[in-house]
């Protein structure tokens, strides 16, 4: 496979994996205050918006990473408003 | 433009800004216990290599949008060391 698109699936899955740490430490310490609801609002709707703009481009990739990190930032945005 | 084009450019644009009420929260409180450094050093190595990306596929709008998440994370990080 070409170097640029191995960077660019690399580049995809750690952004996309980095929410994960995220999740379980909010998850484990019940703790959500210094996390910013606007980030997450923010993060969500943009992340959503991806998955449309993959949708309509036909890329599975960007559809996949995106999806993901969808659920992972909306788990947070739960945890947020369970734990203030 | 075309509508998908749009698309992109604001699902762009909010996952970029959207660090920056967190930047901006984490300033003022000078409490980042709840962040993720899992996270956020995932986060970091995934936008520089999305950078890389776009310099070697030469688009402007990956460099610019991740040049300018990459550096609200690194602000993020000193922000998480500083104030543990």
């Amino acid at each position: 496979m070409d170097t640029v698109l191995i960077i660019g699936y690399i580049a995809g899955a750690l952004t996309t994996i980095s929410f994960i740490p995220q999740v379980v430490k909010a998850w484990k310490m019940r703790e959500t205050r210094d996390l910013s609801l606007a980030m997450l609002v923010l993060f969500a709707v943009g992340v959503f918006l991806w998955t449309l703009y993959g949708v309509w481009v036909d890329s599975l990739p960007i559809i996949a990473a995106n999806m993901i990190t969808l659920v992972l930032i909306l788990v947070l945005l739960c945890l947020k408003f369970r734990y203030k």
